[in-house]
């Protein structure tokens, strides 16, 4: 049987779609309809381009409708809006947006891969704000890249904090020009937790990008030339770019009548099947189930689109498979570092008020005697019973892309904490050390539920200090005189055996060092003692990043 | 109880497990024997302090002895070796290597790390070589380093091919010595396979390298002033760097009447206990079970000696743990690649007489639109039924490292070729694509379990093209002028629908293009119009770089 498949949306998921159908199927009657100009673009390349580390603008179109068609017999029809599905007749109406004319197509089967728009809300003067931009294509890529070009904007303002955001942030200051980002939270990057976000908040800082947190944008002002926050902070600006997230392209599903839920997001089944068996859909616009938690989130990235593509042409063939929900491993490159995570963070298991144990550690990147090492600061969340690991986020400058990854694998092969020292990974000097992070983080999340050392956190020992609490500061005394917490004392480690007459044999102990390994150690030798104590998690180094 | 705990050699596994003794119990009596100056020093750096990439020796010294006994309350003992174990007794002795002394120790248990020594075979001439280097640890790092400064010898010849011996070669050469290289078989690197060392054949002779394959070394002569091969090739040399291999210590083990192995690895069971229960050894000087093919083998890396230092410290300390054997993860710097591999190779699967199934990629490091993208050659090894991984190679000049950990980490989580697909890896164009090259070898090898394609190896294409085969190559003009399998025919795949009446319907019809992927679509489009067709696993490139 021959069947006509209309794809709507011809990038990531649609075109990626459109190829496997037809590896798989040479009979298939595939159309594109794509409202933009170009099909399979790389739509994460154009923060690169604006900023000029990507150089030729052809790069960034993947695939073009001449080859495309031709190599994979296709029907590909740019600047061709589908405005509507009549799923009873089976057909859609496209409007050809360059002439105007619109035109109905017929159809056993429809793939909706329409992607994801930028939130744009009605903040008063926005309409006027001839400086402010949003960036999801080719054709802002270029507006924005001309805007520059004429313009020469000296100042700007990026308006959230997210992954495009602080791309872009980057990408405007490689450009010359001086950069304040605005973000509503209390950090930027969501998916990670506060105090690893606050590591990217110094460099940030230090790379003369000015940061405002906790507060909004009330209007904008003057045609765009000026912005005036929700707390009274008044900016002049040059150009404004806005990007405070995504909202599904939802309209043609609505009006087809199929179902999307909280957020908007289309609503498929594991099969990618819409409440209309003939319609799939996938990519940007879909509501997922979030791997770890099973409950249903909305994932705008462009490996699940590029996954769900596939698997829906595989789908649509016959294959029995499915699509088993999105971890969210995502990472960005901020200046000279790189933040990765993968599964749920702290706020998303208080969210749904999930129990976890947490572990933060400061391994080095490679051996430390082989040039190049530098600090990753590793984040584990897990459960403490079962071992289950919810999830990982990485900051560094270096190889969290690899620790990321391989958690994210870890997590799908059902391994738990106390697998990861087991995992055998690759180790000479300039790539890792004997005992990976990964491991590491493996051991030192072993020890907590095995019962070797109990920990609190950064956010709970002033609270300690504060009732009362002991708190031992292991450290050498150098460590100590640059900075420790108040209320602390002093007892170098290696004279702790010597002092133990000195402590309290009743109530608990808290212990703190650098970054965790001499407090567990001080920990160890305590318990091992009789004291009751518990280690300050991640260290100084930790709790200096959380709060300073 | 106090227990007294004998740690037999000081370095990785004994001085890890030692560490890790002490953090779970502070009463055992613990005593470290090393016969050589120095515990806890980075072996894996020695060659870098030689070549100079790490210019601190003392950076080679991870812990010493004095402050590694304050730390854990130790005895470490250097300059002591135990040259008799006593089981009966349950004491030891020591001598003391500076003052010839010797006396006894009693034990409640050993630990042997006593690790492996490298292999120096009785060669005419071998003796009198002064030229003649091993390395293995400080003293053989300080002598040669003070034999070039002294000596300042300009060419250098390197006996083995293997991860020492071309870290070796590299460190050598950026001392500005002529190095050549002589192997005995027919590749460097025994972990991959021929056609993926034969990348780094290439790298070597472009970095000035000679490279001598398939030929041993005859004799010495000379004092170690010229080298004799078994083909007859005579090299003058100011320098001789041996290492062809490693043996196990063994002797104190068989002296004292425990088990060991056919190539003489210490026998342990999956607690790491020798057949006396008293005396465990890891590291090194045992033999374990390959992860992969459940057969006894010897894996002398750092991986497996430090995991196996802390898994017998916590069996002493009654935890429920075991080692659940080694998969051989290896990596190496060779001056701008980096070599990596994981599980087994199709050496060893042959030599069982395991059926596999193997695939050859060529993906980019990260999204080829961003700059400083290079190919990785990713070779998977796989039961074509089960899914199964065996193992996986890969080469290239980024990111190699993280594609082996991910895929042994999939290994180890029990994933499947077909789970490949599905991991969720970090994605943002500096690090990756939206389908990262692991995700695209498991795309790849499933489809030829789901029999969407079925594959011809490179070494198999010539012989079928002898028999009268036909092999189209679907590459596009320009590609084929530069290099084509001599035979083939050219059809550029674009021009392939229009062409199939030019093909023969009845025999098998062989494809190729430059990596795979043109090809799989030419098979894909032949295959779905009735044709019977195999596509080249890799490509020219695979069959190029592997027959050159
Ligand atoms: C600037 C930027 C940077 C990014 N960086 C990253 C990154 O680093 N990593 C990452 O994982 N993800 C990144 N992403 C996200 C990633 O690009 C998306 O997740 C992915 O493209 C989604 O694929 P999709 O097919 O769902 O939608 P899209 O790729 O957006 O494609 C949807 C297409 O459908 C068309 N369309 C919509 N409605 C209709 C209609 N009615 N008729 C016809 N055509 C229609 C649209 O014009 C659009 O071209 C980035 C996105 C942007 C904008
Ligand atoms: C140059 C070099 C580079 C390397 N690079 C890498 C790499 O990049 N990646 C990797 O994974 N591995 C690498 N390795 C291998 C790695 O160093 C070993 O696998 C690891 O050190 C083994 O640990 P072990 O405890 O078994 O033995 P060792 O670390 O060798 O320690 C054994 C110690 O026992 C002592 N000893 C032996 N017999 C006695 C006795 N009877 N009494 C007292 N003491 C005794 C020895 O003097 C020795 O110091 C490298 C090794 C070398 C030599
Ligand atoms: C360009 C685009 C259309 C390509 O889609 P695609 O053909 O599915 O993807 P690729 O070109 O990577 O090829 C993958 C196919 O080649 C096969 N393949 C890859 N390397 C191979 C090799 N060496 N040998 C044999 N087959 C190979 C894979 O198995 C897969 O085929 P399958 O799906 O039938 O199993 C699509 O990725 C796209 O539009 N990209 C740009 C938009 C985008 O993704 N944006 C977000 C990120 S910036
Ligand atoms: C130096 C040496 C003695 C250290 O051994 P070690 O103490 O086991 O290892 P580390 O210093 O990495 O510390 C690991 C311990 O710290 C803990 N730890 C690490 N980071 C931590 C953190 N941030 N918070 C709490 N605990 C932490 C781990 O859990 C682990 O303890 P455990 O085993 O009790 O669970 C040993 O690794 C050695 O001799 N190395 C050199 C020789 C060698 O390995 N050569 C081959 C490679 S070159």
């Amino acid at each position: 049987m021959t069947e006509k498949i209309i794809i709507i949306g011809g990038v990531a998921g649609g075109s990626t779609a459109a190829a496997r159908l037809r590896r798989l199927n040479e009979e298939s009657n595939i159309i594109i309809f794509e409202k933009g100009e170009y099909i399979s673009f790389a739509n994460c390349g154009l923060p690169y381009y604006i900023g000029g580390t990507i150089t030729d603008r052809d790069k960034l179109l993947v695939q073009n409708v001449k080859d495309m068609s031709l190599r994979y017999n296709l029907d590909i029809r740019i600047f061709s809006e589908v405005i509507k599905i009549d799923r009873q007749a089976k057909k859609v109406f496209v409007k050809n947006v360059q002439s105007g004319e619109i035109y109905e197509e017929t159809y056993d089967k429809i793939i909706l891969s329409p992607g994801a728009r930028p939130v744009v809300p009605p903040i008063p003067g926005i309409d006027k704000a001839k400086t402010l931009f949003t960036l999801r294509n080719m054709e802002d890529t270029d507006r924005i890249k001309s805007f520059i070009n004429k313009h020469l904007p000296r100042k700007a303002v990026v308006i959230g904090g997210g992954f495009i955001g602080l791309e872009m942030a980057e990408n405007l200051h490689d450009q010359g020009i001086k950069v304040t980002v605005v973000e509503m939270s209390e950090q930027v990057m969501a998916p990670l937790d506060k105090e690893m976000a606050a590591i990217i908040h110094n460099h940030l800082q230090e790379k003369g990008i000015e940061l405002i947190l906790g507060d909004g944008v009330k209007s904008i002002e003057n045609n765009g030339q000026s912005i005036l926050t929700q707390k009274g902070n008044k900016m002049e600006t040059d150009l404004i770019l806005l990007s405070i997230g995504v909202r599904p392209e939802n309209e043609l599903a609505l009006q087809a009548g199929l179902r999307t839920g909280k957020r908007g997001g289309i609503q498929v089944n594991q099969k990618l099947q819409t409440n209309d068996p003939s319609i799939f859909a996938i990519g940007d616009a879909i509501e997922v189930n979030d791997f770890t938690n099973k409950q249903p989130t909305m994932i705008p990235l462009a490996w699940p689109a590029n996954r769900q593509g596939r698997l829906v042409a595989d789908i649509i063939n016959g294959k029995d498979v499915q699509y088993n929900g999105t971890l969210g491993t995502s990472i960005a490159k901020v200046f000279d570092y790189t933040v990765a995570s993968t599964g749920n963070n702290e706020k998303i298991l208080n969210r749904l008020g999930k129990p976890y144990e947490v572990i933060h550690i400061h391994p080095v990147s490679h051996a430390g005697y082989y040039p190049g090492a530098v600090p990753i600061a590793l984040k584990l969340i897990f459960d403490k019973t079962s071992g289950t690991i919810y999830g990982a986020q990485a900051v560094g400058k270096d190889s969290v892309d690899k620790r990321i990854d391989v958690i994210a694998t870890a997590i799908k092969g059902g391994l738990t904490v106390k697998d990861l020292p087991d995992l055998e990974l690759a180790y000479a000097p300039p790539y890792s050390s004997a005992k990976d992070p990964v491991n590491m983080a493996g051991y030192v999340a072993s020890n907590i539920m095995e019962g070797e050392v109990d920990t609190i956190q950064w956010h709970e020992i002033d609270r300690i200090l504060a009732d009362g609490g002991t708190l031992i500061d292991v450290r050498r005394p150098e460590e100590w005189e640059n900075g420790h917490i108040t209320g602390a004392t002093s007892i170098p480690l290696d004279e702790l055996r010597d002092r133990l007459d000195d402590l309290p044999k009743e109530e608990t102990i808290y212990v703190n060092c650098q970054v965790g390994l001499r407090g567990y150690i001080a920990a160890r030798i305590l318990a091992e003692n009789g004291f009751k104590v518990k280690n300050l998690d991640g260290g100084w180094k930790t709790y200096e990043t959380a709060l300073q």
